[in-house]
Formats: C-alpha cells, structure tokens, sequence
C-alpha cells in the first residue's frame, strides 16, 4: 500500500506553469498544462500527472521540436457549419483539445451536434479529462487520436503498425448516479508501461497481449517487443478507426509517426473532437413522465441491479480518486512523485513543493 | 464445405416483398425489407438473411405486435440544424434505417456532420449494411442500436442487462482498396446463437464468453445461461454506449426490452445514425500532396506492409462475398436455404424458388 502526501493545488499549478514557461510555452499554454495536470492528479491518472506530462515534453515535445512552444492554431477552410478543421503546428495539445472541445460544445450548441480535426498536433495525454469536462458541462463528447510510436499489431499481422489509439467518450449522467460516466482506454490489451512493469515484477504477462520479434504471441515480458490489440478483430477495428479518422484529417504514415520521416512524408499526430447536446437526441417520449436524466437514472439503476451490485460504471474509480483528492484537500501523490516533482522545480528555478502526510 | 446454389435476385427480392405484403407491410416497406436482405445475401450475411428476417419478426414484430406494418415514422421537436429526433412507433426498422441514413448524409452534405436519433425502434438487423452503403456513397457512418433482449453480464457483474448491443462504423475507402471498411459487431464476446451452435457440436466455448446460472464464468455450453461483453471493462464500455444513447433518446429498462412490460414502461429499442461528410475532416496538407484518398491508400498499405499482408481488413471478407455473388450470377443460399424459402413462399402464395447449382 503505497503512502500518499497532500500537495497544495496552487502550489502544483504554479510549478508546473512555471516548468512550461521555462522550456518556452507562452502563459496561455502553460495555464492549460497546469490545468490538465492538476485535473490528472484529482481523478488519480497517475500515468498522465505532471511529471509524466514534463517527461513527455521533454523526449518528444519542446525537447526536439515535436512540440512548438506558442504555435499558432490556423482555421483551415471548411465549408460546413457544424465542423471545423484546424492546423495545430504541432502547438502544445492540452490547450488545443481544451480549446477544440469549447469549440465543438458552441457547435453543439446551435447543431446539436459539432466537430473538429486536428491535423499536425502533439499528444493531448489523457483524452478522459477532456470528455470528463465536457460532461461535466452537460454535453455527450467522443474524442480520438493517433498515439506517437505504432507499437501494436493488426490481427491476423506480425509487426507493430498501428498506434495504442486510444478511444474516450463521456456521458453527461451526475445527475443520475453522481458522476460523469467516461469510457476511456487504449485499444491494445496493455500499454507498453505495463509490460515493463510484469518484467520488473517477474510476472507473465496477461494472455494476446503481446507478441515477440518474430511475430508470435508471448506471456514472456522480456520476449515481448511488440502489442496485441485487445479483442482480437474487434480490438482491431477500434484501433483502425484512429488511424482512418487520422488518415482523412491529414495524418502521414503510422509507422513513421514520431520518428525521423522521409521528406515529405509528416510525424505528426491527428485529434478528433465531437460534442452532442443531448436535448438534439431526446425523443421527450420517455416512459412514466420521466425526464431525461431520471430516465437515464432508471436504465443505470436496471443495469446494476439485479445481483450487479458489484459492477461499476466506467468513471466511478475516477470520481472516488476525486472525492478521495477531496477530502484530502489537496493533490495526492507518493513521496518519489514529490521528489520528481521537485526534480522539475529545480530544472526551473521554483519553490519545491511540500506534502503533508495524508490523514486518511 | 457446404454447396451453394445461385437464386436470381429479381425472384428472391419477389418472393421477399410477397411475404412482407402479405404479414401487411405496405409497399415500401416490403421493397425496403427486399433491398436489404438482397444485400445481406450479397455480402454473405447469413445470419441475417430473407429467412432470418422474416423469422424474427415473425416471433417479436408483427407476429405479436413488437412490429407495426404501416406505421408511420413521427419527427420530433428538436431545435438543432444538423440533428433530428424520430418516433418510428414501431415501424419495420428496415426502411427506417434507410431513411435515416439518407437524412443524415443530407445534414453531413450541409453541415458535415448529421444525426438522426429513432425512438419506439423494431430491429434493424444488420446495422454493417446501413453503413456500407452510407461509405458507397462517399461518406463516413455509424449506428448503433440496442438488442432485443437483455443477454449480456456488466464486467463485474452476474446478471445480464445489457443487450448484445453492437456498433457499426462505414468508413468509405473503396478508391483506396476497393471497397469500403466496414466494422462491425456485437459488443458480447459470440452471440447466443453461437453459444448454441457450441452446444450442438458438443465444444467448448472460448474465455470469457458466458456464465452459468449463478454469474460463474463457463466454458460449457450446456451451462452458459448469459454471455460476457468481449475484452472486459473495454467491451463492457461499449456496450454500455448503447444503454446510454437509448436513455438519452427514450428508451426504457433494459431488463424489459422485448418482453412483457409494467404499466407505463416501454419495450422497444432505440437507433442512433450519424454521418460524416469526409470533406468536413480534411486539412487539406496531406504529405507529399496526395488527395485524401491517396492518403488513405498509403496509410492503409503502411499497415498492411511490413509482413502484415495476411492481416484483413474490416469489409474485406464482406467484399470478397459480393465478388462470389457478382461471379455466380445471383444470391447464394445453401438447399436448405432455398427450402426455408419455399416454406415463406408457401405462407404466402408466392411461386418457389430455384436454385441453379453455383459453378464455383
């Protein structure tokens, strides 16, 4: 049981905007990067906090040119009302997914429903944070995008084609059970941090979830080099979805994508942002009077009931991470994370943080 | 190997309308069930063919009152430009989808993107079908739906609330391959159906595709009572999309659909269509300045390359089933099938079926 330390939320913020300041970003950017880190940390997405945010930026981002410190986002001509297209320059991507989801919620807002791509972007993290806000606000919101390396492999393949490409969609529902329900995951079976972590631990890994060099599906994590799609061809469709959405956008060949490309040819990542108003998709017919989110309590109280108590819905570890951040009254992370944290601090010239033990 | 025999279309699509005529369907709708299951015997659907049609809404629609031949499909109020909100009240899901397939690549024409929700819903079938045509068309598609019954166990859960819920995604990539990617399948690990055909062949079923009476997951047929979604909390998440976008619109219980209801409850399941104009997706700075088709082209070869040749993709076997179809001359059905027929034909006064043996 790992022993977690209270952060000041302003005292985090204020760090990870002055790291991004430091390494070039403009105020705007590095608002929107302390923003998201501090949304990570309360929801208890430890794989995409602001240490790993900063690490990130560093290997591939502002470190070598992947990112652009204050890239100007360019409107692309689009001929139809309810869409936009958008030339990121591979602009930092917290701010433009935050700024591409307000976007499509306006669009929503007059179309019921809206959309925007993004050509020649640069990771937004964890696309979950994104869709969690816009529920949040009371809006259905769906976002994909291509991951930087192709590290899975198509069923039926042998070599590492396709991106982890995560799925993430959120469902506008606190009113009937609490929370926002957000179904978010990579469509591999792991993520490659997770095969690092079965060799170090010594365990095998879960069953398709890899396959060694030569192609063949291994349990060994140290045979491992390349992923499995989870599902098999179900799995793999998923996966293929992001690189189409990608490939329409503007998007440059999978297996070149974070890497030294071929002139010409681009590395870049594609976003796809949608946002529906759930008024535009409600029929008014629902049954015994009931209003839509009365209507969307009943279905979710059918599902987990029955002997299905035990079930949770996608989003609720989520919620408990924030009602635990909460209670805690601040940030929570374990002492190596504080160290980093303040790795970081120093890298630019900022106070280090201090965690008080957490009470519970 | 099973021996298949060549119907001429013209007299299957005939013997189709006959049999709808005479459950009562009106005209278009007997052309529209036509149309459709020529396409599923097309693209080699069987298990949603002309006699798999007729049977189920033989037991669930029209036979008992779950279908409404003649009804008329209501448009709802709904203030959105690019959206639409419908009451089907019950109508033959069949045409329905059509249309609002059609409605929706009207919207994505003006807007990019359009979508067309349908309340009080019989049966789509085959939702791959809607989409294919959509991507023939030129543009991007999906729908999902929800099941007639509850089948499916929630990820931690023992009880089955959930249908079998699939997702459909029509992506049009015929310039590129050849014919359009089309994924498309249910949200449970094998359908019941299969669990069945198990059973018949006296085999184990694959991990964690059912459980018995008491939520144990099973590998013996004989004792799975209810399936599992595929990839755990993944496919759980997705077949949970479908539960919430028939909440949104005005679906009721799922534990109800498709059965007898409490007073004031509703049973019948709901449709969600949306259309993507590809032109809305476009950035225009595709690499080495290819169109988007030829972008597509290259990304697709880059994931088929590299010693994934044997890997498909998505639509490639329903293809390679329109290109039997269009070699034979005719729809391929196996002599049992052509007998099922007759025995729709004999309902309804049409002439038989003849089968001329395939030449393949």
């Amino acid at each position: 049981m790992e022993t977690f330390f209270v952060v000041d939320p302003a005292a985090h913020n204020s760090l990870v905007y002055a790291a991004y300041r430091h390494r070039g970003f403009t105020d705007s950017e590095a608002h929107a990067a302390a923003r998201f880190c501090e949304m990570a940390s309360t929801y208890g997405i430890r794989t995409h906090n602001a240490i790993k945010a900063l690490h990130l930026d560093h290997l591939f981002g502002s470190g070598i040119g992947g990112c652009v410190p204050g890239a100007d986002v360019e409107k692309r001509p689009c001929a139809f009302a309810a869409s936009e297209i958008w030339n990121s320059n591979r602009k930092l991507g917290q701010p433009v997914a935050f700024d591409a989801m307000d976007r499509c919620i306006e669009l929503a807002d007059e179309f019921g429903i809206g959309q925007v791509s993004v050509d020649n972007a640069f990771h937004y993290l964890w696309g979950g944070g994104y869709v969690m806000e816009a529920a949040r606000r009371g809006y259905v919101a769906y976002t994909n995008c291509t991951s930087a390396l192709a590290e899975v492999v198509p069923f039926g393949g042998k070599f590492p084609t396709l991106g982890t490409n995560p799925h993430s969609w959120g469902f506008p529902t606190q009113d009937a059970v609490g929370f926002p329900i957000v179904i978010d995951w990579a469509t591999s079976t792991v993520a490659m941090g997770r095969v690092q972590q079965f060799k170090r631990e010594g365990e095998q890994l879960p069953p398709d979830a890899a396959v060694d060099a030569g192609g063949r599906p291994t349990r060994d994590p140290n045979e491992a080099v390349s992923l499995l799609p989870f599902g098999a061809h179900k799995g793999y469709g998923l996966a293929l979805i992001n690189e189409l959405a990608a490939a329409f956008i503007g998007g440059s060949l999978p297996t070149l994508r974070g890497r030294a490309v071929p002139d010409g040819e681009k590395s870049s990542a594609a976003f796809y942002f949608q946002v529906i108003h759930p008024d535009a998709m409600a029929s008014g017919l629902f049954a015994r009077g009931r209003t839509q989110q009365q209507n969307l309590e009943a279905v979710l109280d059918d599902i987990l009931g029955h002997g299905n108590e035990s079930a949770l819905l996608p989003g609720q570890i989520e919620a408990r991470s924030a009602q635990k951040t909460a209670a805690a009254g601040g940030l929570l992370f374990t002492s190596a994370e504080i160290d980093s944290l303040n790795e970081l601090a120093a890298e630019c010239g900022h106070d280090n943080l201090r965690g008080e033990p957490c009470p519970a």
